[in-house]
């Protein structure tokens, strides 16, 4: 038996099955469109079932469609190691997201095979159902159903624009399966591309990731009172564009205090009424901020609400904050990080240790199972564009971390 | 002959008159809801030409609709003296913009019929088609069509909601005539409320109104680029909303330095993409800006227009500024001013000089007959608005005033 530790992955495959994938549903300017459930997202997975079973795996699914190819241990009863990310995308998307996860743990288990290296469990390659949540507006719905974090029904009715809902795809496509949710997993790996700009501003190889930010989303209501824009003097209005432009310096200021880490978003901008020469009834706008640490996001959410407060209170505007999204900050399993950092180490990459700004199937999964991620640089930090990139030294780089840590996890 | 300078409008049956009007299409909440153009607009009309006609007037239009009773002079070739003002209210309009500088035209009428006063020339009150805009989207329409500002054919293709046009309309109701537009008018007054909070806020009784404010209203529009709110580190987002923070605390500093006269007012906001967690790739808003001197609202306008040089080169932010209205400020004819501050001091009301911040027919007339207006409080500043309120003895005071000015103008 070969050294494990010595085992490198085949780029080339890799790589290869990366731009055949592409092909499946690809856009005019490069990119992909396979939206969750529909036959294009099914023509991906055909493909890659077709790979995985040619490589010895038995593959299966569960009541949302999550696809699981495996590679049976010596041990059957044994929780199986999982590694995996999702085939579907955004409807211009990129090539990488979430399929370079799926298929470099494809490329872990090819690389067993050519060195026939056995495992005492089983070693799983997870395709996490609508991922993206641009077709059925929930995003990681498949690992959620899994996880136990959102129901199975409830999923099941949710539609597109055109009316079709998710239970009538699953049983269109047969996707629906016998799996369990939420079933033992020993450890689970996530490879990704990073989706921002820091390893490749940094020219490091590898983002050894340790958590994901936590995630606010407000809505935040200036009320004003309307009146006409010439007859009415500055002084006695109450004109929320005032509060407006306190408020979002203000945010800015909160953000730029918790640098690096800390996020700060406003967007959606609209007010009322539709007329230029009204001082505006309303102005709403979007908030989302986020902090790997809780008790930072704790305290940049109540900077913004008393800044909110002080801006009105000055302007004489009143105001609402809705919170619509409360995501908490997830640290991963320390030994999950632990073999990714060793892996890299003795690979011999440059690397970062990070948190993931985005949302990631892999934040469910660790609500049940020891979970890490590994990120590798993505051109100008792009992604959900169809203009996403890699270079293949990377995507091979990335495949090398993830199969010594699982070599590690599973203890070869 | 009673000396002119003694007589005092029957501010009773001006009181009386407006709430008879105020009952022709009322609006639950008390206002009143004669659109341009509307059954209820001509049932309002025909109300006044009633009332006219009673008082010995002869009625004609021309052919946008405006009515005109004239009150012969002993010269018939003389050019009338004009006084008037518009009887179209909003959707939810109030009883007396517009509807008070008609009627106390009819009463200067009534007054000099009341005290046999005989003039050289005619003496007329005009009731302008379409002032308001909200039915058919062009404000001051009649008095635009008049002055020569706008062009009748264009004018008549404009339609509501509904698709029907005002040509129809106008057909329809027979209110075409042949009057013709741009005739000589010896002098124009008008008489309306404020429709703003400076003469209730002063405790003062007249408003004499020197001219209109300048007016431009820019469409701005602040470009970045998009990037996910969780990867994207603070330092290299090209964030549109960081720019609007600076751009909107700038504009109001620059009003400020232009106290009490200059007005700034930022609306309409809206953004792209409509999600919360990505960086707007473009945020876009209004601003009205006015000033009764063109000069110093030429340095209001090149001072904003750095602010947004500066502020978008700070943030890397592009942007656009499109002028979509450019109404340059109007300085009323002195003799028609100085006849209302004569006037208003020999009546011994308390007065100040002002500028008229929203635009009225007067503003149109004005550039071809001498013009001048005059202001009374109205309650709270509000108009537009069912709420739109004033008192009786306010009302009279305004409508002795317009008789003085209209008897000095008349060298009576």
């Amino acid at each position: 038996m070969t050294d494990p530790t010595a085992l490198r992955a085949n780029g080339d495959r890799l790589w290869s099955r990366l731009m055949d994938m592409a092909q499946v549903a690809p856009t005019a300017a490069g990119g992909s469109n396979r939206q969750a459930l529909s036959d294009d997202d099914a023509d991906g997975r055909a493909l890659f079932v077709e790979w995985a079973e040619a490589a010895g795996c038995e593959v299966a699914t569960d009541g949302v469609g999550n696809l699981f190819a495996k590679r049976p241990g010596r041990n059957p009863d044994a929780a199986p190691l999982m590694m995996g990310s999702h085939l579907d995308t955004q409807p211009t998307g990129g090539r990488f997201d979430g399929v370079y996860g799926v298929l470099a743990g494809l490329e872990v288990v090819e690389t067993l095979n050519d060195h026939a290296v056995e495992t005492e469990g089983p070693v799983e390659v997870a395709v996490w159902t609508n991922e993206e949540g641009s077709r059925f507006a929930r995003s990681m719905m498949g690992s959620g159903v899994w996880a136990g974090v959102m129901d199975l029904d409830e999923v099941r009715s949710i539609t597109d624009e055109a009316g079709v809902s998710v239970g009538e795809e699953l049983d269109r496509l047969d996707w629906a399966g016998p799996l369990e949710f939420g079933r033992p997993v020993s450890h689970y790996l996530e490879l990704h591309i990073e989706q921002g700009p820091i390893l490749e501003d940094s020219a490091t190889e590898i983002g050894v990731v340790t958590g994901v930010q936590g995630l606010r989303w407000y809505t935040i209501r200036l009320e004003g009172f309307p009146a006409h824009a010439g007859p009415t003097p500055m002084e006695g209005r109450k004109d929320p564009s005032r509060a407006l432009a306190e408020i979002l310096s203000a945010i800015y200021a909160i953000a730029g205090e918790e640098a690096p880490w800390a996020r700060a978003t406003t967007a959606q901008f609209r007010s009322e009424p539709v007329s230029p020469n009204t001082v505006p009834e309303s102005i709403t706008f979007s908030l989302d901020l986020r902090h790997p640490d809780r008790d930072v996001l704790d305290g940049m959410e109540q900077a913004v609400r008393d800044a909110i407060a002080k801006a009105c209170d000055t302007h004489e505007i009143g105001f609402t904050i809705a919170i619509d999204n409360d995501s908490a900050p997830i640290t991963f399993d320390g030994d999950c990080v632990a073999s990714v950092q060793q892996s890299v180490e003795s690979l011999g990459y440059s690397y970062e240790r990070m948190v993931s700004g985005a949302g990631h199937d892999a934040c469910y999964i660790a609500k049940l199972a020891p979970t890490s991620m590994i990120f590798i640089p993505c051109a100008d930090g792009l992604s959900h564009n169809e203009a996403e990139s890699i270079e293949p030294d990377e995507a091979s780089r990335g495949a090398d971390v993830l199969l010594g840590a699982a070599l590690r996890l599973l203890h070869l």
